[in-house]
Protein backbone atom coordinates (compact mmCIF):
# COMPACT_ATOMS: atom_id res chain seq x y z
CA UNK A 1 0.00 0.00 0.00
CA UNK A 2 1.74 3.42 -0.58
CA UNK A 3 0.98 6.13 0.97
CA UNK A 4 1.55 9.96 -0.41
CA UNK A 5 1.43 13.59 0.87
CA UNK A 6 -1.74 15.25 1.07
CA UNK A 7 -1.98 19.27 2.08
CA UNK A 8 -5.27 20.65 2.52
CA UNK A 9 -7.22 23.58 3.50
CA UNK A 10 -10.59 23.69 5.49
CA UNK A 11 -12.90 26.12 6.43
CA UNK A 12 -14.86 25.13 9.39
CA UNK A 13 -17.25 26.17 11.82
CA UNK A 14 -15.34 27.61 15.18
CA UNK A 15 -15.89 26.26 18.63
CA UNK A 16 -14.76 23.06 20.72
CA UNK A 17 -14.86 19.35 19.06
CA UNK A 18 -14.39 20.58 15.52
CA UNK A 19 -10.46 19.56 15.16
CA UNK A 20 -11.34 16.22 17.09
CA UNK A 21 -14.06 15.50 14.48
CA UNK A 22 -11.59 16.34 11.31
CA UNK A 23 -8.22 14.16 13.20
CA UNK A 24 -11.00 11.15 13.46
CA UNK A 25 -12.02 10.96 9.58
CA UNK A 26 -8.07 11.08 9.06
CA UNK A 27 -7.22 8.53 11.69
CA UNK A 28 -10.19 6.01 10.41
CA UNK A 29 -8.68 6.31 6.91
CA UNK A 30 -4.90 5.29 8.18
CA UNK A 31 -3.77 9.32 7.54
CA UNK A 32 -1.20 10.46 9.70
CA UNK A 33 -0.69 13.82 10.37
CA UNK A 34 2.53 15.43 10.14
CA UNK A 35 1.38 19.00 10.06
CA UNK A 36 -1.51 20.87 11.54
CA UNK A 37 -2.28 24.62 11.78
CA UNK A 38 -5.32 26.91 12.92
CA UNK A 39 -4.69 29.51 10.31
CA UNK A 40 -7.29 31.97 11.46
CA UNK A 41 -10.38 31.73 14.52
CA UNK A 42 -13.44 33.56 14.16
CA UNK A 43 -16.48 33.74 16.03
CA UNK A 44 -18.27 31.71 13.12
CA UNK A 45 -15.63 29.71 11.04
CA UNK A 46 -12.07 28.65 11.28
CA UNK A 47 -9.55 28.19 8.68
CA UNK A 48 -6.83 25.42 9.04
CA UNK A 49 -4.84 23.17 7.55
CA UNK A 50 -3.30 19.72 7.92
CA UNK A 51 -0.25 17.95 5.75
CA UNK A 52 -1.14 14.40 6.28
CA UNK A 53 0.68 11.26 5.29
CA UNK A 54 -2.01 8.88 3.31
CA UNK A 55 -2.67 5.80 1.40
CA UNK A 56 -3.55 6.10 -2.11
CA UNK A 57 -6.41 6.91 -3.41
CA UNK A 58 -6.69 9.92 -0.84
CA UNK A 59 -10.31 10.47 -2.68
CA UNK A 60 -12.66 8.50 -0.14
CA UNK A 61 -10.64 10.41 2.37
CA UNK A 62 -11.38 13.53 1.15
CA UNK A 63 -15.29 13.26 0.63
CA UNK A 64 -15.79 11.88 3.88
CA UNK A 65 -13.73 15.60 5.47
CA UNK A 66 -16.26 17.13 2.83
CA UNK A 67 -18.88 15.68 3.96
CA UNK A 68 -17.92 16.14 7.83
CA UNK A 69 -20.66 18.16 9.98
CA UNK A 70 -17.94 21.06 10.93
CA UNK A 71 -16.42 21.56 7.43
CA UNK A 72 -17.64 24.02 5.04
CA UNK A 73 -15.38 24.23 2.78
CA UNK A 74 -12.27 21.98 1.81
CA UNK A 75 -9.37 22.84 -0.60
CA UNK A 76 -6.01 20.81 -1.71
CA UNK A 77 -2.89 22.98 -1.24
CA UNK A 78 1.15 23.12 -1.32
CA UNK A 79 2.52 21.70 1.87
CA UNK A 80 4.35 24.02 3.86
CA UNK A 81 8.01 21.73 3.45
CA UNK A 82 7.91 22.52 -0.02
CA UNK A 83 7.01 25.96 0.02
CA UNK A 84 8.88 27.47 3.20
CA UNK A 85 11.30 24.82 4.09
CA UNK A 86 13.90 24.92 7.25
CA UNK A 87 14.02 27.73 9.36
CA UNK A 88 16.84 29.42 10.44
CA UNK A 89 15.63 31.56 13.60
CA UNK A 90 16.91 34.87 14.86
CA UNK A 91 16.85 36.37 18.29
CA UNK A 92 18.23 39.91 19.51
CA UNK A 93 18.05 43.26 19.55
CA UNK A 94 19.87 46.71 17.78
CA UNK A 95 21.51 47.13 15.45
CA UNK A 96 23.50 43.91 14.79
CA UNK A 97 20.79 41.97 14.68
CA UNK A 98 19.82 43.28 11.17
CA UNK A 99 23.06 42.64 9.92
CA UNK A 100 22.78 38.60 10.74
CA UNK A 101 19.72 38.93 9.01
CA UNK A 102 21.39 40.08 5.77
CA UNK A 103 24.21 37.46 5.99
CA UNK A 104 21.75 35.00 6.59
CA UNK A 105 19.36 35.67 4.30
CA UNK A 106 22.15 36.20 1.31
CA UNK A 107 23.19 33.16 1.87
CA UNK A 108 19.73 31.77 1.52
CA UNK A 109 19.01 33.28 -1.47
CA UNK A 110 21.89 31.60 -2.64
CA UNK A 111 21.29 28.12 -1.75
CA UNK A 112 17.59 28.48 -2.71
CA UNK A 113 18.29 29.43 -6.38
CA UNK A 114 20.18 25.74 -6.39
CA UNK A 115 16.48 24.04 -4.91
CA UNK A 116 17.16 24.56 -1.30
CA UNK A 117 14.03 25.70 0.77
CA UNK A 118 15.60 27.79 3.85
CA UNK A 119 13.51 30.93 5.71
CA UNK A 120 15.25 33.30 8.18
CA UNK A 121 12.94 33.89 10.71
CA UNK A 122 14.06 37.36 13.19
CA UNK A 123 12.35 38.06 16.26
CA UNK A 124 14.36 41.23 17.56
CA UNK A 125 14.07 41.04 21.43
CA UNK A 126 16.01 42.78 24.20
CA UNK A 127 15.91 41.49 27.61
CA UNK A 128 16.91 38.29 29.59
CA UNK A 129 13.96 37.02 30.29
CA UNK A 130 12.05 37.47 26.73
CA UNK A 131 15.21 36.38 25.04
CA UNK A 132 15.08 32.92 27.20
CA UNK A 133 11.47 32.62 26.75
CA UNK A 134 12.15 32.88 22.43
CA UNK A 135 15.48 30.63 22.76
CA UNK A 136 13.20 27.94 24.41
CA UNK A 137 10.33 28.19 22.11
CA UNK A 138 12.43 27.10 19.08
CA UNK A 139 12.35 23.94 20.28
CA UNK A 140 8.40 24.37 20.02
CA UNK A 141 8.39 25.74 16.44
CA UNK A 142 7.72 23.82 13.04
CA UNK A 143 10.81 22.96 10.92
CA UNK A 144 13.31 25.30 12.92
CA UNK A 145 16.76 24.42 12.26
CA UNK A 146 19.31 26.91 13.40
CA UNK A 147 19.06 29.74 15.78
CA UNK A 148 21.24 32.76 15.71
CA UNK A 149 22.04 34.41 18.83
CA UNK A 150 22.19 38.01 17.93
CA UNK A 151 22.19 40.58 20.97
CA UNK A 152 25.08 42.25 22.93
CA UNK A 153 24.79 40.99 26.25
CA UNK A 154 23.60 37.38 26.48
CA UNK A 155 23.70 35.53 29.85
CA UNK A 156 22.23 34.04 33.05
CA UNK A 157 18.85 32.09 32.01
CA UNK A 158 19.46 32.72 28.26
CA UNK A 159 22.26 30.36 28.48
CA UNK A 160 20.04 27.76 30.34
CA UNK A 161 17.94 27.86 27.77
CA UNK A 162 20.71 27.69 25.20
CA UNK A 163 21.70 24.06 26.29
CA UNK A 164 18.15 22.98 26.74
CA UNK A 165 17.36 23.82 22.78
CA UNK A 166 20.82 22.18 22.22
CA UNK A 167 19.80 18.94 23.68
CA UNK A 168 16.58 18.63 21.28
CA UNK A 169 18.81 18.77 18.14
CA UNK A 170 18.95 22.70 17.15
CA UNK A 171 22.08 23.89 16.03
CA UNK A 172 23.07 27.22 18.13
CA UNK A 173 25.37 29.88 17.04
CA UNK A 174 26.21 33.02 19.05
CA UNK A 175 27.33 36.57 18.06
CA UNK A 176 31.27 36.76 20.05
CA UNK A 177 29.49 39.04 22.96
CA UNK A 178 29.66 39.74 26.15
CA UNK A 179 28.00 37.19 28.76
CA UNK A 180 27.40 33.35 29.07
CA UNK A 181 25.14 31.89 26.48
CA UNK A 182 28.20 32.09 23.64
CA UNK A 183 30.11 29.52 25.82
CA UNK A 184 26.62 27.31 25.42
CA UNK A 185 26.42 27.37 21.88
CA UNK A 186 28.09 25.23 18.82
CA UNK A 187 29.62 28.15 17.41
CA UNK A 188 30.98 31.41 18.29
CA UNK A 189 30.95 34.24 15.50
CA UNK A 190 32.47 38.09 16.04
CA UNK A 191 31.41 39.25 12.33
CA UNK A 192 27.75 40.02 12.59
CA UNK A 193 26.89 39.33 8.48
CA UNK A 194 29.40 35.83 8.65
CA UNK A 195 27.49 34.53 11.82
CA UNK A 196 24.40 34.48 9.54
CA UNK A 197 26.40 32.93 6.28
CA UNK A 198 27.38 30.23 8.49
CA UNK A 199 23.97 29.39 10.24
CA UNK A 200 22.41 28.92 6.84
CA UNK A 201 25.29 26.98 5.39
CA UNK A 202 25.34 24.57 8.76
CA UNK A 203 21.94 23.67 7.60
CA UNK A 204 22.03 23.61 3.66
CA UNK A 205 21.85 20.27 2.24
CA UNK A 206 23.31 22.26 -0.70
CA UNK A 207 26.69 23.53 0.85
CA UNK A 208 29.82 21.10 1.53
CA UNK A 209 30.16 22.72 5.19
CA UNK A 210 29.73 20.62 8.15
CA UNK A 211 29.90 21.82 11.96
CA UNK A 212 31.29 18.65 13.27
CA UNK A 213 34.03 18.93 11.03
CA UNK A 214 35.45 22.28 12.05
CA UNK A 215 39.07 22.32 13.73
CA UNK A 216 37.71 25.97 15.66
CA UNK A 217 34.63 27.03 17.48
CA UNK A 218 35.47 30.94 17.71
CA UNK A 219 35.75 32.94 14.41
CA UNK B 1 -17.63 30.28 34.19
CA UNK B 2 -14.30 31.99 33.34
CA UNK B 3 -12.35 30.41 30.60
CA UNK B 4 -7.81 31.18 30.43
CA UNK B 5 -5.15 30.38 27.53
CA UNK B 6 -3.16 27.24 28.38
CA UNK B 7 0.03 26.47 26.16
CA UNK B 8 1.11 22.87 26.57
CA UNK B 9 4.09 20.78 25.11
CA UNK B 10 3.01 17.01 25.17
CA UNK B 11 5.76 14.34 23.75
CA UNK B 12 3.57 11.50 22.34
CA UNK B 13 4.00 7.87 20.73
CA UNK B 14 4.17 8.96 16.59
CA UNK B 15 1.49 7.19 14.65
CA UNK B 16 -1.97 7.92 13.11
CA UNK B 17 -4.96 8.87 15.78
CA UNK B 18 -2.71 10.28 18.43
CA UNK B 19 -3.98 13.42 17.17
CA UNK B 20 -7.63 12.43 17.73
CA UNK B 21 -7.01 10.91 21.22
CA UNK B 22 -5.36 14.23 22.35
CA UNK B 23 -8.02 16.74 20.91
CA UNK B 24 -10.95 14.55 22.28
CA UNK B 25 -9.65 15.15 25.96
CA UNK B 26 -9.79 18.42 25.42
CA UNK B 27 -13.32 18.33 23.61
CA UNK B 28 -14.72 16.66 26.55
CA UNK B 29 -12.95 19.29 28.81
CA UNK B 30 -14.66 21.72 26.65
CA UNK B 31 -11.22 23.14 25.46
CA UNK B 32 -11.65 25.55 22.14
CA UNK B 33 -7.85 24.75 20.85
CA UNK B 34 -6.53 27.83 19.20
CA UNK B 35 -3.15 26.76 18.11
CA UNK B 36 -1.58 23.50 17.70
CA UNK B 37 1.84 22.56 15.88
CA UNK B 38 3.60 19.06 15.76
CA UNK B 39 7.00 20.55 16.05
CA UNK B 40 8.98 16.92 15.38
CA UNK B 41 7.82 13.32 13.99
CA UNK B 42 9.87 10.81 15.35
CA UNK B 43 9.37 7.11 14.25
CA UNK B 44 9.11 6.60 17.87
CA UNK B 45 8.00 9.98 19.72
CA UNK B 46 6.60 12.94 17.91
CA UNK B 47 6.42 16.33 20.05
CA UNK B 48 3.37 18.56 19.87
CA UNK B 49 2.25 22.28 21.60
CA UNK B 50 -1.36 22.99 21.60
CA UNK B 51 -2.77 26.32 22.59
CA UNK B 52 -6.24 25.96 23.96
CA UNK B 53 -9.06 28.10 25.98
CA UNK B 54 -10.24 26.30 28.90
CA UNK B 55 -12.02 26.42 31.61
CA UNK B 56 -10.52 26.79 34.80
CA UNK B 57 -9.10 24.92 36.68
CA UNK B 58 -7.48 23.14 34.18
CA UNK B 59 -6.31 20.30 36.71
CA UNK B 60 -8.80 18.09 35.56
CA UNK B 61 -7.81 18.57 31.80
CA UNK B 62 -4.05 18.25 32.46
CA UNK B 63 -4.54 15.05 34.60
CA UNK B 64 -6.53 13.28 31.34
CA UNK B 65 -4.13 14.18 28.95
CA UNK B 66 -1.22 13.33 31.41
CA UNK B 67 -2.77 9.52 31.59
CA UNK B 68 -3.98 9.17 28.09
CA UNK B 69 -2.61 6.44 25.88
CA UNK B 70 -0.25 8.29 23.56
CA UNK B 71 1.32 10.59 26.12
CA UNK B 72 5.12 9.99 27.66
CA UNK B 73 5.10 13.43 28.83
CA UNK B 74 3.31 16.49 29.39
CA UNK B 75 5.01 20.32 30.42
CA UNK B 76 2.97 23.69 30.70
CA UNK B 77 4.80 26.31 28.42
CA UNK B 78 4.33 30.05 27.22
CA UNK B 79 1.97 30.58 24.68
CA UNK B 80 3.78 31.60 21.18
CA UNK B 81 1.35 34.19 20.61
CA UNK B 82 3.46 36.14 23.41
CA UNK B 83 6.42 35.25 22.47
CA UNK B 84 6.74 35.62 19.05
CA UNK B 85 3.59 37.53 18.15
CA UNK B 86 2.24 38.95 14.70
CA UNK B 87 4.22 38.05 11.77
CA UNK B 88 5.55 40.02 8.78
CA UNK B 89 6.68 37.84 5.88
CA UNK B 90 9.39 39.54 3.13
CA UNK B 91 9.46 36.98 -0.35
CA UNK B 92 11.96 38.02 -3.80
CA UNK B 93 15.65 37.16 -4.18
CA UNK B 94 18.77 39.34 -4.73
CA UNK B 95 20.38 42.24 -2.68
CA UNK B 96 17.21 44.04 -2.28
CA UNK B 97 15.51 41.50 -0.25
CA UNK B 98 18.03 41.82 2.57
CA UNK B 99 17.29 45.73 2.72
CA UNK B 100 13.75 44.76 2.91
CA UNK B 101 14.56 42.77 6.10
CA UNK B 102 16.55 45.34 7.72
CA UNK B 103 14.05 48.06 7.63
CA UNK B 104 11.32 45.68 9.07
CA UNK B 105 13.70 44.01 11.86
CA UNK B 106 15.05 47.89 12.77
CA UNK B 107 11.49 48.93 13.07
CA UNK B 108 10.11 45.89 14.75
CA UNK B 109 12.90 46.25 17.17
CA UNK B 110 11.75 49.98 17.96
CA UNK B 111 7.91 48.83 18.21
CA UNK B 112 9.08 45.68 20.56
CA UNK B 113 11.15 47.57 22.83
CA UNK B 114 7.49 49.51 23.74
CA UNK B 115 6.05 46.39 24.03
CA UNK B 116 5.37 44.90 20.40
CA UNK B 117 5.62 41.50 19.45
CA UNK B 118 7.01 41.66 15.71
CA UNK B 119 8.85 39.00 14.14
CA UNK B 120 10.17 39.38 10.67
CA UNK B 121 10.04 36.15 8.53
CA UNK B 122 11.95 36.36 5.11
CA UNK B 123 11.98 33.59 2.31
CA UNK B 124 14.25 34.54 -0.26
CA UNK B 125 12.66 33.03 -3.58
CA UNK B 126 13.07 33.82 -7.26
CA UNK B 127 10.79 32.63 -10.53
CA UNK B 128 7.19 33.34 -11.11
CA UNK B 129 5.83 30.14 -9.70
CA UNK B 130 7.70 29.61 -6.48
CA UNK B 131 6.62 33.49 -5.72
CA UNK B 132 3.42 33.26 -6.38
CA UNK B 133 3.24 29.87 -4.42
CA UNK B 134 5.20 31.39 -1.41
CA UNK B 135 2.55 34.43 -1.62
CA UNK B 136 -0.91 32.02 -1.85
CA UNK B 137 0.80 29.94 1.62
CA UNK B 138 1.11 33.45 3.49
CA UNK B 139 -2.80 33.20 3.59
CA UNK B 140 -2.03 30.10 5.52
CA UNK B 141 0.70 30.67 8.11
CA UNK B 142 -0.32 31.54 11.66
CA UNK B 143 -0.15 35.01 12.82
CA UNK B 144 0.61 36.41 9.32
CA UNK B 145 -0.09 39.93 9.10
CA UNK B 146 1.70 41.74 6.02
CA UNK B 147 3.22 40.59 2.95
CA UNK B 148 6.35 42.00 1.51
CA UNK B 149 6.64 41.81 -2.09
CA UNK B 150 10.70 42.29 -2.60
CA UNK B 151 11.33 40.95 -5.60
CA UNK B 152 12.97 43.07 -8.71
CA UNK B 153 10.59 41.66 -11.32
CA UNK B 154 6.59 40.26 -10.16
CA UNK B 155 4.14 39.88 -12.41
CA UNK B 156 1.40 36.98 -14.02
CA UNK B 157 0.28 34.58 -11.39
CA UNK B 158 2.08 36.24 -8.68
CA UNK B 159 -0.63 39.57 -8.73
CA UNK B 160 -3.71 36.74 -9.18
CA UNK B 161 -2.04 35.46 -5.26
CA UNK B 162 -1.32 39.16 -4.30
CA UNK B 163 -5.37 39.87 -4.81
CA UNK B 164 -6.36 35.99 -3.08
CA UNK B 165 -4.70 36.94 0.61
CA UNK B 166 -5.51 40.78 0.26
CA UNK B 167 -8.68 39.20 0.09
CA UNK B 168 -8.37 36.86 3.28
CA UNK B 169 -6.81 40.06 5.21
CA UNK B 170 -3.25 40.16 4.38
CA UNK B 171 -1.93 44.11 4.01
CA UNK B 172 0.20 43.46 0.96
CA UNK B 173 3.46 45.92 0.41
CA UNK B 174 5.63 46.07 -2.88
CA UNK B 175 8.76 47.21 -4.12
CA UNK B 176 8.10 49.66 -6.90
CA UNK B 177 9.47 47.58 -9.70
CA UNK B 178 8.91 46.23 -12.75
CA UNK B 179 5.59 43.75 -13.40
CA UNK B 180 1.91 44.01 -12.52
CA UNK B 181 1.87 42.50 -8.87
CA UNK B 182 2.55 45.82 -7.60
CA UNK B 183 -0.42 47.44 -9.13
CA UNK B 184 -2.65 45.23 -6.71
CA UNK B 185 -0.66 45.68 -3.47
CA UNK B 186 -1.76 48.28 -0.99
CA UNK B 187 0.97 50.25 -0.91
CA UNK B 188 4.38 50.78 -3.35
CA UNK B 189 7.69 51.70 -2.15
CA UNK B 190 10.65 52.45 -3.69
CA UNK B 191 12.82 52.44 -1.07
CA UNK B 192 13.57 48.96 -0.12
CA UNK B 193 14.27 50.07 3.93
CA UNK B 194 11.57 52.43 3.78
CA UNK B 195 9.16 49.49 2.68
CA UNK B 196 10.47 47.09 5.58
CA UNK B 197 9.47 50.40 7.86
CA UNK B 198 6.09 50.96 6.26
CA UNK B 199 5.07 47.42 6.55
CA UNK B 200 5.71 47.00 10.47
CA UNK B 201 4.50 50.11 10.98
CA UNK B 202 1.07 48.90 9.53
CA UNK B 203 0.58 46.44 11.44
CA UNK B 204 2.39 47.63 15.04
CA UNK B 205 -0.62 48.69 17.64
CA UNK B 206 2.24 50.97 18.80
CA UNK B 207 2.99 52.89 15.73
CA UNK B 208 0.52 56.01 14.79
CA UNK B 209 0.17 55.05 11.64
CA UNK B 210 -3.04 53.83 9.86
CA UNK B 211 -2.47 52.78 6.01
CA UNK B 212 -6.27 53.27 5.38
CA UNK B 213 -5.40 57.43 5.67
CA UNK B 214 -2.82 57.49 3.50
CA UNK B 215 -3.67 60.23 0.57
CA UNK B 216 -1.23 58.28 -1.92
CA UNK B 217 -0.38 54.66 -2.45
CA UNK B 218 3.14 54.95 -4.12
CA UNK B 219 5.97 56.43 -2.56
Amino acid sequence: MSTLSLAIHVRARSGPGVLHELTGVIARHRGDISSVEIVERGPEASRVTFEIEAPLPHDALLAELRAADSVLALDVVETFSRVYGKRVIIVGGGAQVGQVAIGAISEADRHNIRGEHISVDTIPLVGEVPLAEAVRAVALLPRARALLLAGALMGGSIETAVREVRALGIVVISLNRAGSAPEAADLVVSDPVQAGVMAVMAVADTASFNLGRLKRRVF
